[in-house]
């Protein structure tokens, strides 16, 4: 069979205060297009289908309109899953009803053990999912992290494997390195955060993932993020953007780029050549960077009048000091429960934090991650 | 055909900080059996399935279970409308899905032209809907009161009658008196608001209408209130509460009782009395009335050891100046804009409102009743 992969649609998200449904109403029928071009048997969405748990009325008549254009309008299969930026109970209020028209969204992780097959793939689907709704599933409180939890999930999808399928896992959560690099080094965190270990996912013929936004953030042959569809912050400007087509017998992986209009484009210069007559950009999100080395009075609504979609202002010249600039670089090196720790103990005169906070810290910590990407 | 008629169901509301979902849903048990025990061949909910725009995720898996056990487990067609506290769009998100399983669920004004047809009856369902909606869709500015939108409305579900069909109307709004009082009285007013002359409504078999909680708000043989099927203020302590079953034809009508428990009970004594030992009420919801004339210190505190589920005390002998009480009864009479205008007269030196100021007034307790009963 054949089918799109795409993820982290994050409809309703703002840029900078510009409202994006617009941009993804039109990268959606990119997407659409894609996936009636190539035939596809049907459509994953590996979670992050809002960019929040209570998203507005506008972005809430978006994805109704986009699910039913594919689902039917075209009559193609959907395979989502809720993200950690889904509400899984809002999301998944219909659920039961999307499912009789094959419109598969599962939103509780005791569900991802029942595979939805089409074809000649079993499709396993895994919500985003806390530690807490894994040990409560198993009945089992050792499951502190979430490499233990992925081996028993695996394990418990394995025994539902029909031999003569091709198995697929949609799943939205950090995948990196490998079981090995998880016992040795600590290339596993990140952000401080652990990561599933690839490996642990290798009896699958393809894990579709969603959370990074990069889709290059994992280097695995067949565990992929799909990334966002749509650039959703400066820091994704030189991302690659599309989907991944999967056949899967025999096995073949295409990249379908998607192109946005307006994009995300840098500028840099100084600002007399910036705001010089004919100069500007009024469709892009811009990025500027000025390279004056003085202050310039009132510059951004200067700049704003020949760039109107101004997203940042950065100074290329406006220099750190070298011990300023080598400690920012060890702080932003620093995962986040670390960060906290040394700026507690710079604060508290010396004082280290008690096992109880550092647990309390880290929790909190969790809490903001599922929020996160 | 035979229908069940509910309304009002306010899904997560909450009677002065207790949570009802619990008691919402032995109720709903209730109804459904109901619904099977008399072998309806549908379920009518007449707006409000929620209490707010932005339920609660416990609220929505509330929802979620209910009609799925109507709509899936008992494979019972739903006719619904969003209400004045429903968002619209969230409610609505799924409509399409639903209703391809005979869950029928209305939430947008231009849906309601379009009726389901169950049997021997065409159901038209109008979602509670502004007079703005109204006009966008007739593209007419003039049309600025409800009776005048209900005139057109009610002209354009009748182009669409099958003469060999019963009418049913699914709607969601205030209804009262008549057209010829509407043009002799104020009597049509509720709450300062206009409403909806039932002499419009006579082309239809039966109109089953949610908004207000009373079933005897409005008498009229075959425009009905089923009223809220649980008690949802203190207000409501004395009304009967239920379903209608209708039967079409020959047209019948019953009123089938729902009993609810805990319930809303009030209790008049002496502190003495209520607090002797043995005296109290754990179970219910209890409005206090106390004969006592003295102040009594702590009293809500000691109260609550044997009333732990308090809703409101008064205070029947504490009374107020003979002048106090004309002028408070004054005030309970006048319509809410008409407060406003006294409010401001007498707080802006003998200033009137200026036919502005009225007009923002009058759309803000427009918005207000929006969301309220």
């Amino acid at each position: 069979m054949r089918f799109l992969h795409t993820a982290d649609w994050h409809l309703g998200k703002r840029l900078n205060g510009f409202d994006l449904l617009a941009d993804q109403r039109a990268i959606f029928e990119q997407l659409e297009h894609q996936a009636l071009e190539k035939q596809v048997d049907a459509v994953v969405i590996a979670g992050d289908l809002f960019d929040r748990a209570i998203p507005s009325e506008a972005a809430v008549n978006e994805l109704k309109a986009m699910l039913a254009a594919l689902n039917l309008t075209d009559h193609l299969p959907i395979l989502a899953i809720s993200g950690n930026h889904d509400s899984a109970p809002r999301l998944g209020m219909a659920s039961d009803w999307y499912a009789a028209n094959g419109l598969h969204l599962v939103t509780s992780f005791d569900q991802a053990f029942d595979p939805v097959t089409i074809k000649d793939t079993q499709f396993f689907l895994l919500p985003y999912f806390t530690l807490q709704a894994a040990r409560n599933y198993f009945h089992d409180d050792s499951l502190t992290d979430i490499n233990k939890v992925m081996a028993r999930v695996v394990e418990r999808m394995q025994a539902q494997f029909a031999p003569d399928k091709q198995h697929a896992l949609v799943a939205h959560f950090f995948a990196a390195g490998s079981a090995r690099t998880a016992e040795s080094e600590t290339l596993i965190e990140v952000g401080g955060l652990s990561a599933v270990a690839v490996d642990l996912l290798a009896p699958f013929d393809y894990v579709a993932l969603g959370h990074l936004h990069n889709r290059n953030a994992l280097q695995a042959p067949r565990v992929k993020y799909a990334g966002s569809p749509l650039k959703l912050s400066a820091s994704e400007r030189q991302m690659e953007k599309g989907s991944w087509l999967v056949d899967t017998a025999p096995f073949k992986l295409t990249w379908l780029p998607l192109h946005q209009s307006p994009d995300l484009v840098k500028y840099s210069g100084s600002f007399a050549d910036l705001t010089a007559p004919g100069a500007g950009d009024a469709t892009n999100y811009c990025l500027i960077e000025l390279t004056d080395r003085g202050e310039i009075p009132d510059v951004m609504a200067r700049l704003r009048v020949h760039y109107p979609k101004i997203l940042t202002l950065s100074w290329a010249n406006h220099q750190t000091t070298a011990p300023q600039a080598k400690r920012l670089a060890q702080i932003k090196r620093q995962a986040p429960l670390d960060l906290l720790a040394t700026f507690f103990k710079e604060s508290q005169g010396g004082q280290e934090l008690t096992d109880q906070q550092r647990a309390w810290a880290q929790a909190a910590l969790e809490a903001v991650e599922r929020k996160d990407d």
